[in-house]
């Protein structure tokens, strides 16, 4: 088995609360499997869309190396795919990663930094629509809780991370390991990335 | 309709991180009816269990009047469920709340201050004879995903505060309003508060 993966998680004002604390709560119910690694704008605490602000353990220019990149969305990432310096800051970081995941409209901030071109992915559903134009090279797939494509996982919505989440877990470590964690947190897993009640009004054409 | 509640969440060091953002996240889609607050020992950022620090809004000297406490639990109610002074408060802030819920080991620190004597409760499963310890005159309910007595709210590990969250917007505001929260964030709800698989081993003697 491999040693402890470094899981980095990109964070910026206006990021979605669930779309990070889902999926780490998940991975740090096993700190011996993962280390989650807060990464900020610089060293100071960043404020979530909801305004509580957390600490951050690296900054960008400080990160070292991931196994694993997770990108969280929210009201922040409008501005962020805009942002041409932390675009290429992204790139940069992400691109020799073994794995790169979002939740959400992360999606539409990694295809804006390129990083999907070529790639099937998912997002929200609400934003889907603002989501496409971020990446014109993307395979966008509607109707799906997440997608895997080869190293690149990305989650539906919000919630949805939870169940990437799981999910990835159980590819990394099997279905046992994947199982504890999630009776542990009490949480019923949707295992099926098909499963999505919440694609409706989504034109999947 | 009533104007805008305003929810307390109480922090302390190790703080389960799901069990208040979870909920956090369904109270803060309709920021219209909820106002969240979060009341740190001081005005400086609380560690969670997993070592985030978040912000707080209010010290507990500072903090007003709630319409709802929320108590989460983590491994911190370890030691608070022992400290004197911090349960003599909590008794006070809490007592004439309208409404006081408790998400995973946090029933074990509303136990401890007293305020579910006479009242039906539940907890997380894995720590539920530890729970137990902290309330000799409270009514354990082992399987559960969350317990309503009166005006107290109690809900299972972790992952089962969001579906009490999501219950208790419904109680308040009504059906079409919960799903229209849990639906933008792409959560599918247990509605049934007796819906429990991970009740498993405990003895419902």
């Amino acid at each position: 088995m491999m040693g402890k993966r470094c899981v980095s998680v990109i964070l910026f004002e206006g990021f979605q609360l669930l779309d990070v604390f889902g999926p780490v709560e998940l991975l740090s119910a096993v700190p011996d499997l993962f280390e989650v690694r807060f990464i900020g704008p610089g060293r100071g605490p960043v404020a979530s869309s909801q305004g509580i602000s957390v600490s951050v353990t690296d900054s960008r220019d400080g990160a070292a190396e991931p196994d694993i990149v997770l990108v969280p969305g929210g009201r922040g990432t409008r501005s962020l795919v805009q942002q041409r310096s932390f675009l290429a800051w992204l790139t940069g970081f992400a691109r020799s990663a073994p794995l790169i995941t979002s939740v959400c409209t992360g999606s539409a901030v990694l295809a804006a930094a390129g990083l999907l071109d070529g790639y099937r992915a998912t997002s929200n559903k609400r934003a889907f629509d603002w989501v496409m134009t971020n990446g014109e090279h993307v395979h966008w797939v509607p109707q799906a809780r997440w997608v895997e494509d080869r190293n690149r996982w990305t989650s539906s919505g919000v919630a949805a991370g939870m169940d990437m989440t799981a999910a990835l877990i159980r590819h990394l470590h099997g279905a046992e390991v994947a199982q504890a964690v999630t009776d542990y947190i009490e949480f019923e897993v949707h295992a099926d990335p098909a499963w999505d009640p919440f694609a409706y009004g989504i034109d999947p054409a």
